[in-house]
């Protein structure tokens, strides 16, 4: 049997139906990983850009966007074995630059950034509460890079409950033959892999009354 | 039955043994817990002192000290349904004074911040984690306040799979009747609950030999 | 000031909006706990029967019941310090009678049963995922005991994310000062304590429009 | 630049210490994997047979053994959106021949069983906590699917601060080219990857006094 038909025997890959309360999350666009002068970044341009288009409807429309960083302190730094293996991510050091989301995505004061510590957006953090005291049913998932810390947050999405889109012109990566695997990986076992235009086209459709509106004034929902 | 024999009888409150790498976690000991010019604070002055001869001590034995605050973003404090309950917490906005913790304390430079959004500074944080990556077997939990943070605290440290002692007189409340009350459920449950006293004559028995020291420098441990 | 006054200016106490898509957790009904031929138990007849009235409603409107148990394995239970502590918790092996829901709960064959290994249904288990996935935003927590699992459950149910209600008449505990004390604990800081009367009442009142429907045959929510 | 380049210049693939107090994680050898009459399995003679050479071994030398199984209540399966992509996982349910370990592994009566609900061990499992409790500072990685759940797996192993070796020939998949996609990412970025060869040598050279021997009977540590 070819790869194609053993997978679609296990009963991979099939397209997941989409909620009706989605969040963005921007995994890591940050200069550590966005501006070349750093050895841990690659030029992320087109994907910023990308995202930025779904980032803006998304907050147009009501959604929430949530950016993440990694930023350590320096005991921190000295006591995870992830810093072991990833040693270049010891650089990305809490009060740097590199630790900065990047100003081209157009990130506004009221988004929330969720500081990591791994490669996961929800491993040793709340975003799997904040996710779900907002309401969300589906996280749409961008940023960098794609076979590290875009796959670990796909994991963990639809691990914590949630549907998991990844546009995959949104994702980016140092190098094209990883960025590739891990969305055959996800495309097949987590998450519907898609395009920014498909997502933005969705983005439009749902209508105010699905919307979730998080607010601690009294109300839970509309 | 009396209550004490119930518990008795139930196989509660028995002395636990205690591991040989302990770290002291102090819990909010901030300013919006602490300066009574705030409405969350009480007088705690009398707590910081007994926890600052801990700290001072197992930072020369080498043991880690790790502080918390809760520090809130502003679409967090809209969103988390915690603060619909506690809802004086919403205070506690990052870049305040009010999450920044008391020098009285003792703080250094070196000492590490978690960062919590709830009432343990386990859950949504990388805590646990931190533990473990620095080999550390038992927790010292002190701090503030008795009846809500530090018990969540405890409980979790204990579920996390450390053993837990809460010197009393390093933990501070607002009202004595849950301070005792929730002593009593950490003694009876979850942790050891002793005094500054024995935890630093016990912190100055643990030889060199037994510390833990973490690097990320090629050893693991000694 | 008084307790109370201490309370209010620090801003707890307050009563919280109710989502529309509740979940009952009934946390710990097993016969460890139920059955007072085991030292472990306490006569919990009238808190069951209080539940039960509450899980037939749920169950009916479309609402999930889910219950919980403790079930060690050998193992697990030598080495999990939580046991050094709650020493009578090591009876609760995997397989014996103790850790099988009491009937008189009337649970059904299709009722989710999540294994526990601590205080909270929350820790180490996927129930916020599940919830999360079933679309819940408000969790009615009930069972045993209220000054161990139910308040442990509590407060990580609010750390996860939902809303909490506990009916009071569903908890049962071995004595009742603790009972009480963290009775007053969880409605100050928590969750809503109320009566199996009341949200008896809210269930009746929520639509099947606010039904949460989890089906994994394509649709994800009504 | 170079693949390889731009990975070097990042800081990734070093080799990272290992620990003193190995723990080994046997990932879904399970029949639903094994069994080629099942369609979610695989032919994983092989795999097995290194894994088992290794698990006899670090059981003889006092280590934990922990398999994991995925088995699912009606429920749950209903529930849980990475069903509705990994829709073969459904007929993971518990109480079939599917979810039982492989009787190939050589497991033993005494040996934990994780039951897992997602990709990896650690997600809504108390593993963390029982390998934090036992002691362990370096996890050893086997089983099924590299892909799948060893990749998952061991990122969170790294995460929840542990020092990660995988094996190559004892971690089995469907398809060739999404093993070594995955075993290549978790060379440069999780876990060293090595042989059951120089495992087995490892392990063998690590001495009695610096075995865990968790034990809830009064003492904590050798």
């Amino acid at each position: 049997m070819s790869q194609a038909e053993v997978y679609a025997k296990a009963g991979f890959g099939a397209a997941a139906p989409r909620g009706k309360r989605p969040a963005v999350i921007v995994v890591d666009f940050t200069y550590g990983f966005t501006d070349t002068a750093y050895p841990t970044a690659a030029n992320m341009t087109a994907e910023i850009a990308a995202t930025r288009r779904l980032t803006d409807l998304a907050r147009e429309r009501g959604f929430p966007v949530i950016y993440t960083t990694i930023a350590y302190q320096p005991w921190e730094a000295e006591t995870l074995p992830w810093l072991r293996k990833a040693t270049g991510m010891k650089a990305l050091m809490a009060g740097t630059r590199l630790v900065e989301i990047d100003r081209a995505t157009g990130i506004t004061a009221d988004d929330p950034v969720i500081v990591k510590h791994g490669a996961s957006a929800f491993h040793g953090t709340n975003l799997a509460a904040l996710l779900t005291a907002a309401g969300a049913d589906t996280v749409i998932v961008t940023g960098a890079t794609t076979s590290g810390c875009v796959r670990a947050t796909v994991v963990d999405a639809v691990q914590s409950g949630f549907i998991v889109l990844v546009p995959r012109d949104c994702c980016a990566d140092r190098a094209a033959a990883p960025h590739e695997a891990n969305l055959y990986d996800i495309a097949q076992k987590y998450g519907d892999v898609t395009s920014a235009d498909d997502v933005a086209n969705w983005l439009g459709q749902i209508g105010p009354s699905d919307r979730l509106r998080p607010r601690n004034d009294g109300e839970v929902d509309q």
